[in-house]
């Protein structure tokens, strides 16, 4: 799909890490309607040809490009940059991969292993897994954030306030996030395009792709909100609920611990029932099965549930 | 709705705490169906009538009584004892409440608050909550559980291994609960009816509410899971997404301190748009809003978010 838009940052206007002097690439009016050219986490290391032994070579110093930054004039800290994701112009593929030290399980899990997937977006597309599996394609910025007020270079992977790195599912088409702006201009950038994810990322990765993403960029003057939120336009898990899920729990008094309790038995029960390897399952659920917290009050043990979406085999 | 049922459990028939050489109150052939009566968590101390000011009186050595417990023949350490939620028979009221010391953001609410809901069961129900808020009645058994190797009285609060107070939303009607079975004869207990609530139960209780509860009880010879498991015959969210959500987030180190960052600024959205008082709000939250795990593997900053249905306000 194409959409409108006054402005395109280019995939060649990328930085690696946040860095509040960065000159901007562009500067706008709020209202504006900007579209970014969004790269994949690898910067375009990784292919549709990619294995699982390019893993090892991928050069890190180069990993989780973003594009920008857009200055948006009149921002000053204490306001919220709100974003209207307007619409995704997609690829036809993705990846997904464990890489070694990297994800939930990185201690069960420490080899190299990469998924190439296949879809056609212009057609509601499914990407398919292996024999019988489907996972619908719903895009979203892995990373979406505007420069800290920390000076500096400031690291990449790990989110913060004013977002960043947030691999958070349901910034989709047609929500609505606002990011609390820390310095003048906000400088907003964007990169890491998945094409489908569970709420977690379990592996690390999702379905990894590059994508073109239009958005509108206006001020809430006084708004900045204690960490990025966002409005969705509709329901979060329709596309993929039809089915029911198998769930999964981990319980005791650490959240972390039951989060990997419900995961490894999902991994399990997912290999385990329709003839896969653990790896592939645990990439599997990565791109398509939910964490969600469902007691958090009986002290001193709370339950982490891991929900696998059915209609993935249906 | 009456379900045709074998037997059926009377509240009198009830416990506080897990202890396995409690004497069954029935023992059943694996295929049988089974009505439990199953008493609210404060074992009827709270009525239509109770207010805020009836919590300071709660006798806590009473609170969450279990009915129970059920042996089912045949079932040894190893087994999973399988339960389907065959269905409800509800009441037409709950209650709410913030407990002093209990609950997610027990610093933030000290003081004791009470909410009464009504409710006609026969009509698809919606609870109403001030002015122009509707919670949809979805219940489920806060508490469900088998006995526990571990010798002597345990702790009924805080769930375990076995199950027990799972306060998990999705344990309603249709879905299949596998338990792993620790002592012979498995000895199944229920309590702590919920007429709705939202992944968390963030304020520490729900729509809290008394009904009978009919359930299949099944083996699985040596199906043991680790934890608790359960499949669900559909969509989990579908009585409430309409409309989409609200979500805040809280972005750190810590999953727990992400859940109540998130939720404190959910409880300060809520209040400020549809002017109820934060406890009043922290008290739908807890009965409508879900937390889930949005992103765990970007060190060292995880994603806790906190989804609240627009659909409550619709």
């Amino acid at each position: 799909m194409k959409i409108e838009s006054d402005h395109t940052i280019h995939q060649e206007k990328r930085h690696y890490g946040w860095d509040n002097s960065l000159k901007p690439a562009l500067t706008v009016s709020p209202g504006s309607v900007v579209t970014f050219d969004v790269p994949d986490a690898s910067g375009g290391q990784f292919t549709p040809a990619s294995k699982a032994g390019d893993i090892p070579g991928l050069d890190f110093s180069n990993v989780n490009p973003v594009t920008g930054p857009v200055a948006v004039e009149g921002a000053v800290p204490g306001d919220a940059l709100k974003i209207t994701l307007l619409g995704f112009e997609l690829t036809d593929w993705g990846w997904t991969a464990i890489i070694p030290g990297f994800g939930l399980l990185a201690d069960r899990f420490p080899d190299s292993f990469m998924h190439i997937w296949r879809f056609a977006p212009e057609t509601g597309a499914l990407a398919e897994f292996g024999p019988g599996g489907r996972v619908p394609i719903r895009p979203f910025p892995g990373t979406i954030g505007v420069a800290p007020a920390a000076p500096g270079l400031q690291e990449v992977i790990n989110p913060r306030r004013v977002g960043g790195n947030m691999d958070t599912r349901d910034l989709t088409e047609g929500t609505i996030l606002y990011l609390p702006v820390e310095v003048e201009g906000a400088l907003l950038s964007i990169g890491d395009g998945h094409a489908a994810q569970g709420d977690g990322e379990v592996c690390g990765t999702a379905i990894e792709s590059p994508f073109k993403l239009t958005v509108k960029l206006e001020l809430e003057k006084g708004g900045a909100p204690p960490f990025p939120r966002f409005t969705t336009p509709g329901p979060v898990t329709r596309h993929i609920d039809e089915k029911g899920y198998e769930v999964t729990t981990g319980v005791g008094p650490d959240l972390m611990a039951s989060a990997k309790a419900a995961v490894s038995a999902m991994v399990d029960l997912i290999s385990g029932r329709y003839g896969m390897s653990a790896p592939h399952a645990y990439m599997l659920c990565s791109v398509c099965a939910d964490l969600r917290i469902s007691e958090i009050v009986d002290a001193p043990n709370w339950i982490v549930t891991c929900h696998f979406p059915l209609s993935v085999f249906a």
